[in-house]
């Protein structure tokens, strides 16, 4: 760990005292510092060391869409910090009397640490909320209202998924063998059929958004009108002409998976639809949800083909893919009749599928540990010298 | 915070193994002591120190009615102390079974230091069930069922919200640099218009039944009609008989802001209408419910014009007095469209409410710190000396 | 607690990296090495010491039907032990997109130590469930997904009431003065009338499971047609054999208390019964349940004098048998019109039965402490010697 440490020490990065909302809000110091720190805590946890760091102090998560996953690495990474976790449920709270976001995030955060935020379902409405909430515990910091200024952790968003990305990410560094192994690697980054609707566009998002950074050939591939956010689709443009690397966009599946060293084979819904969809939420237009959705769902089928079967998968760089997915995937067979992917493709592929999910726990407490210790280094090297078991 | 332990220690206070439910039923110098205790852990938490006491423990809650600033003071003040939390959800328990309060009261309680409740709802019922719950933690502890007689702390019921009443004597005392100067100053506890029905009382009685007790002018008005519990009343009158303070009503708005020091403008509804409510719950009666909600929402129109706005803010001292308020407030314009403040002035004093609720944490701690700890005096002497710092 | 500790390394006994699903899943030494450090932990929690073992770490608790006791338990438990308490609230989760429990299992997993389950709902799934749970995380941590094996604790499965029966057994050690003195004492596990229907049988499939093993007489009793599962009486049976105890059924209440030391009088649904019932939720046959409930209450009616009272009581040895309920009883006149016991004898035992459910916290974190601590009788002897006050 100590070559970690050493390399951290020479980066540019400074996360103390803010929050972690879009990858690409963050300099490419601040991602490989992320992805140091990550490392050092779940190195430390597999040698049954403790990385705690606070004594006492909240970590508050905020769901406004269901969630498993994300849900326990959350809880899993305030609880190894020190933190004890307060999840706000607003069904609960008294913010249906028309409270303002402002008032509710200084009220909540008097001895929070951290404020996790999922809110995925509405185009324009996720990341916006982050912000107000983060506006809202800036000035209470400032005016001496919060002792502390808790960081606000995006746990997916309509735009960004990022304590996603960033696992992902290490899951590449470590399949690879480090970063710049990804250099000239193709991801194909694609949509897949699935008979649901109205999956988030975050993760595929956040996927062109960061591994464009790293010098990797990035495709993406969707059936015609599947768009994502055009403005991420330019940015991931932008950075892959900057790091290097390339970006492109196909309506074939196959173009994609041919001579790929990684397939991110996936489900979203077109953006033109959530953004539809928000509208129609908006004004709690049900009868115009439901059409919405059996339209969706019979274009939707137009495009079974989009599946991840071992055909395609022969495609790919030696026909050895890495196959990637954030979890849970629409397998054929097993949890639907048809889906994302076959369920061999998938079983061969399920025990790295659940190593992938497992960086998340550790670069959510990464994240937390950067934003709110303001002299990391010092303190990451004080927990590998300590080496305090985690148990008696 | 030397000055703060030396009061403390001069103090006559007993709370250890006891409850905290409503502030008369403690002295003067019990009250004392919860302020100086939370003035003392506040300020360790703004100097980044720990007042960890615990090593494990559980804080139980009980909400039976929506919370989300009393829920995350304490879920807070219970994980500063190093406790962590449990919520009961009735809904989820075996309840339903026609248990005893008397029996869950006992079998959620083996390992836990704190209940904190909050059951505002029902006239004559929050906290009677308090009491029902304080009886039977004490019968399982002096019949050797516990090992540790948990403290019940009033979250608010419908007599009292004591954590509220004591965090708005810090945010006073602070005001006025000390609890001396609050004697002679004026403060009008006031109705105001919401558009909302069956508001509790707890919060105007909590006030008048603890500022009445510091020499302090309180003026309670209230259209006509709007009573609170006559025995509260009752007790704010003898109270400031003896404290050398005084207490009114008066049924205009303007005459209590006249040369206010501090105004405290809140909506509530009638108690006889909380009564007539209880009934109507009791009895399952939607159809009565109903009615007596139209009935009152339309009473309370007639008297739009009790909204806090600059004109009376104009009629207070120098046209200054602080304007306090429990959150969340009414706010014309903002939370709904006529309502207990107006926006211009809630704007210019949302800072100062948003740091007089931040005062509740430190209050809920106190309060268990002190019903859990027999030496209070020696522990927080200890905490201030040894300094831990919150993290690492 | 030097005896204890004593016993305990005279034992063989190695729960370590395993589940607790089933008491008889497990040699009587490992039973008596969990009654050993229950009792260890009980006396350090009774002297206000600390018995954390853990610096962090979560427990995870599935709750599949509602619960209050084992809920705080288990949350007690876990908090002494020094984890945070994560509970899997199905209904937030995405489990509903068909994951698989395979999947979820290890999604929860990364950083757990215990996973407690309760399902008790369907014959033929709850312990199915667990063993897949079981099976699903020894495959994570096999393959390195999961740095760490979390120990599967049945809180309540359709077989078997571990945690109840475990402290129902340390009830009725302490009583007698020993697990010696149980040889030859007659204990009656009968059935009792109930105005409620579906009530599972793990808690007397546990009690003739459990107590069978020690040498006791144990008479199970029910009214014709009120069969538990066919393998539990036939295991009760072989092991009464072998323990020089015996096993006998009845259909006679007053048969059972006669001369009875013990009298564990306790409502349940027909196994067949709940076999038909798990058809019907499975089949979504609605006006089938109903039909059930009712023609099973009607039956139930039958047996209404199945009531342990004070006429039956004084059947039982010297009239002064000890009266177990896992609680909450459904007490005639106080809970219900007519239940499973007076109120006369429900009263004379109650604080007894409180001290009953006062074992559960300490059974599970002594399952917790077996199953994750490799060295369990030195980590306990350190815990002991170390004498860590509980608060500061």
């Amino acid at each position: 760990m100590q070559t970690h440490i050493d390399s951290l020490s020479r980066l540019t990065a400074n996360l103390y005292n803010k929050d972690f909302l879009l990858t690409w809000d963050h300099t490419e110091d601040e991602i490989r510092a992320v992805l140091l720190v990550a490392e050092c805590l779940k190195e430390l946890h597999r040698a049954g060391a403790s990385y705690r760091v606070f004594d006492t102090g909240l970590a508050i998560s905020i769901f406004r869409d269901h969630s498993t996953r994300t849900r326990f690495s959350f809880a899993s990474a305030a609880n190894a910090l020190g933190l004890g976790l307060a999840d706000l449920d607003e069904v609960k709270s008294q913010i249906a009397h028309g409270e303002t976001v402002r008032e509710t995030a200084n009220m909540i955060s008097f001895l929070a640490e951290a404020i996790g935020i999922r809110d995925d379902m509405f185009i324009g409405e996720g990341n916006r909320y982050m912000r107000e909430v983060s506006a809202a515990v800036q000035e209470g910091f400032d005016q001496g209202v919060l002792h502390r200024r808790p960081a606000v952790v995006n746990l997916q968003c309509d735009v960004d998924h990022p304590t996603q990305s960033l696992a992902d990410l290490l899951h590449l560094r470590n399949h690879f063998g480090g970063l710049e192994e990804l250099r000239g690697k193709k991801i194909a980054m694609t949509w897949a059929y699935s008979p649901s609707y109205g999956k988030p566009l975050s993760v595929p998002q956040g996927i062109i958004g960061l591994m464009t950074r790293f010098g990797m050939n990035v495709t993406l591939a969707y059936p015609e009108g599947y768009d994502l956010l055009p403005d991420v689709a330019g940015l991931a443009r932008r950075q892959a002409g900057a790091s290097g690397g390339s970006f492109a966009v196909t309506h074939s599946m196959e173009e994609a998976f041919a001579g790929a060293d990684v397939v991110y084979p996936k489900s979203w819904a077109p953006f033109h639809v959530m953004e539809k969809r928000t509208d129609l939420l908006k004004h709690g237009d049900k009868q115009g949800l439901a059409d919405l959705e059996q339209q969706c769902l019979k274009e939707n089928a137009w495009h079974k083909q989009w599946e991840c079967d071992d055909k395609k998968m022969r495609m790919t760089a030696s026909g050895k893919a890495l196959y990637m997915h954030c979890l849970p995937a629409d397998i054929s067979g097993v949890s639907c009749a048809q889906g994302e992917v076959s369920a061999d493709v998938f079983e061969r592929y399920r025990i790295p599928t659940y190593k992938q999910a497992g960086f998340k726990p550790f670069v959510i407490s990464a994240l937390i540990f950067l934003t709110r210790i303001p002299n990391p280094v010092e303190v990451l090297s004080r927990l590998i010298s300590r080496e305090t078991p985690r148990s008696l």
